[in-house]
């Protein structure tokens, strides 16, 4: 083509390009102006009922929040209703729950996070029949202010948190509509598993859930599940902070590939491209050889597996642990395993709540722990196996399902959902394992399980640039590439251990769930991107 | 070419790359061979020596510890030496921060993070000749363990931060040998700019230091940056869960850009492509939708800037916040801001020691802030500019050097380091940011500064989804790639707004420091991916 056909064939695709983006756009003018139309008509509507309408000051759809005014109302949380504020004049925002219309009265259930109250409109001294009728079409989810006098009720609300009290509503106002067809039903996202099927009802499916995570977050069931995991955060921090622990950042985008060049993400870096980190290991092992001593992260790590199984993301949250010890790797152990169970006890005693929340969804045993933490020697466990009828090598790695029979086997022999399995074989892990000083086959290295999957990986990690160098030869690894890491035993490093925990996993198997994205809240595989 | 002759082609390739690599591998096996046999020599060596040496037993080189055995020693830190311990038999480990043969004496400084101890040897009932020339010829950053007597010393030790007690050594074992020649040294790496021009001696420059982080975070200075930084996470975490937030994480692989097409890295995802999170913005605010009200996450996020400038990285920690507010984004100002402040006097009160430290090698005045936090709105500020002879327009983005300008006349003003600046104009703000109620120009969007330099950006965020896609329209945003963001203010949300804190700026500000690579332990920038 020549220079200007070149161009002609641009300006075209341009052209084309932007008639599409036009239609789309007109498209979407067209959609505003239909629902402009649509409001301007209920407007009227209203206007005209409003001509008789006594209360019509009572109710209404309040003009976007758009910070017009301070308002000094005080707003009475849903959770904080209770007979102590019976015959109380309050305010509360919440959302339309459920909506049920019955002659001249209106039920309405109001929700704010896992909290509900009955709420009741009647036409009366206080409400007119157009208010009445303005509630009872108020579509779910909505947000609204009302004003209410809280009253006692003679017989408990089964259904609803608050049980011993309802609102009479005597005004209305919608801060936020939401459109009247949900994506999905909550009742439906919370029902459990078989409950459904076998009364006919409706479930929501995974991806249904997912596709519309925004709505499914809302559940009880979701909000137990995430405000926990913020809990699990919170005190892995907290106990390793008073453990002397310091905090490090350590950076995402890495020009070598940590862990070995399989299962890596590739970023586009200006004129070169580099890696996303598969675990931050070598940057806490540089904060050790850097005098930090006991370091910590919490940070996301992308691992390109194609693996689609229910505990395996592309990228997930991991909890990263490393630390100098004086003499022996299990002081580290010992750290660790005490950080899980202050993890466990907390949650335990400041999460009761969300535990039962996600039970009555998704029932589960309590979740039992042993003080000290049970630990044992791999080839106790290649035993107990043996003596269970699988068939194995000594030094052979633990697959899944005998992760998983080894889990029923220790909580059978000692009362306990989560263990420590130490002194893995050499071969099995990655290359700056330490070796056993008493057998070269074994590592002083461990797995930490909770109800008999891996939450965690560790060990004494190699902190001789020379014997790094042999091991890292020996797993094939180009030395060039790891240069940084292997310098920075060089000039003196303390002997030091570590793990990384994957905090959706310690969530999901804390409470028992069956799925790493029921813990995840916008997950990550090989088939989802989005939301 | 026919197929063997591909076939043979590629097994050339890889011969030649194995021969490659071969080498490679030869050439550190050889070097590893020397050591072994320069090690051999000095064992031998010592062994000759050994043999009229009374003192044989109570020096040298440990075997590399490999959790050969769970030795029940105690080991004191360096910082807990005090006069109190005096005449003690103790153990401490400790790197070798400086050594000076004299004599029969031989004086070790003895370094653990931000503390020093002078040690002693001399020629006498306790330790030989040969244990005195042992302890003279090791190497700096050696790791060792020394048995001591804690002795009260009658005048100060101005040079160690441990100035009233000193070690008479026993025993002395190395754990890890530091090689000979250190890359940088650790004295010339706290020296104040400016001195060492003056007095002839050396300073080391920000590459040389970035080339060795393992080295360079073992001086003083850096490990008071860097303990305070973990202290500016606590402090941001704690405050916020105090006030009721939730911790979320949230994905940084992202199926669209979040920000706008620009400054976006890509990433390889399986057969297609995604990116890296510019902000963890829409999901935040997806959580907001999702009732969670109050949220905050800690995390990296990623600008494809190519920008080389004192206070820009590729990738830095975000500390973000989102809250649901009732009437009045103001709400949510006064929330960050105290958070902002109890960050400040956190810092004040448990971070003094290393404040001092950082402030002996970059001096700067304290942080000053007011209670309540000053808020200034831009009318305002473009007023104090153009008084102060700046020319610019109403309207008009402040430029970098303008934003100091400000903080110097706020300073001198309201004297405070620290202020927000409200009400931007519309124009020079993202999409989602909520237009001001009263005058269509501005918004309600806001800044905070830190000694003259931007923090925090933040703004009330549009909730209504027709007028989010009538603003996304506005700044030609493609709609189909934003939908389920703009989806999920379908379903009725709060009224909400937020922010997002730079963690290695308010770190660099907060001390006065003038590099954000000098608070990030592996800076990125557009020339540094290492290591």
């Amino acid at each position: 083509m020549t220079k200007e056909n070149v161009q002609g064939a641009a300006e075209e695709e341009q052209q084309a390009q932007s008639k599409k983006g036009l239609k789309k756009q007109q498209k979407e003018a067209e959609k505003a102006a239909k629902k402009a139309e649509k409001q301007a008509k209920l407007a009227a509507e209203q206007q005209e009922a409003d001509e008789d309408d006594f209360a019509k000051d009572r109710y209404g759809i309040c003009p976007m929040v758009q910070s017009q005014q301070k308002l000094d109302r005080a707003l009475v949380r849903v959770q904080d209703l209770t007979p102590e504020k019976a015959e109380q004049q309050i305010w509360v925002r919440a959302r339309i729950h459920t909506s049920r219309a019955k002659g001249k009265q209106c039920f309405l259930v109001l929700r704010h996070q896992q909290f509900t109250v009955q709420a009741l409109l009647a036409v009366g001294e206080r409400a007119s029949k157009q208010m009445v009728k303005f509630a009872a079409n108020l579509t779910k989810e909505s947000i609204i202010d009302v004003e209410a006098v809280v009253k006692k009720v003679e017989q408990k609300i089964e259904s609803c948190s608050q049980q011993d009290v309802e609102l009479h509503v005597e005004r209305i106002f919608v801060i936020s509509q939401s459109e009247a067809r949900l994506p999905l039903q909550l009742e439906d996202a919370v029902r459990p598993e078989g409950e459904g099927d076998e009364e006919g009802r409706a479930t929501v499916n995974q991806d249904t859930r997912l596709d519309n995570r925004v709505i499914d977050l809302r559940t009880t069931t979701s909000q137990a599940i995430f405000r926990l995991q913020s809990g699990v955060c919170q005190l892995f921090r907290d106990t390793l902070i008073n453990k002397g622990f310091v905090e490090i950042q350590t950076p995402k985008i890495i020009s070598a590939a940590s862990e070995g060049g399989a299962n890596v993400f590739t970023v586009s870096y200006f004129k070169t491209s580099a890696y996303l980190a598969q675990s931050p290991q070598l940057y806490k092992q540089m904060c050790i050889c850097a005098d930090f001593d006991k370091v910590f992260c919490v940070g996301p790590v992308f691992r390109a597996e194609d693996s689609n199984t229910h505990r395996h993301l592309t990228e997930f949250v991991g909890l990263d642990i490393e630390m100098a010890f004086n003499y022996h790797y299990h002081e580290v152990i010992d750290s660790i395993t005490d950080t899980m169970v202050q993890i466990f006890k907390g949650l335990r005693d400041r999460f009761q709540t969300e535990i039962q929340t996600v039970n009555k969804q998704y029932p589960s045993e309590p979740f039992k722990f042993l003080e000290p933490t049970l630990r044992l020697e791999y080839k106790e466990a290649v035993a107990m196996l043996k003596a269970a009828g699988v068939e194995m090598g000594d030094e052979e790695d633990l697959s899944t399902p005998n992760e998983k029979l080894l889990g029923r086997l220790v909580k059978e022999k000692y009362d306990t959902d989560f263990y420590v399995l130490d002194k893995y074989p050499l071969a099995v892990r990655p290359f700056y394992t330490m070796p056993d000083p008493n057998n070269p086959k074994y590592s002083n290295s461990y797995d930490m399980f909770m109800r008999g999957e891996e939450i965690l990986s560790g060990a004494q990690r190699v902190h001789d640039a020379q014997l790094l160098t042999e091991r890292a030869m020996h797993h094939n690894i180009d030395l060039e590439k790891i240069k940084a890491y292997i310098d920075s035993f060089r000039y003196g490093a303390p002997p030091h251990a570590g793990g990384g925990i994957g905090l959706e996993r310690v969530t999901m198997l804390y409470l028992g769930l069956h799925n790493v994205r029921q813990t995840s809240m916008f997950p990550r595989d090989p088939k989802r991107l989005t939301p």
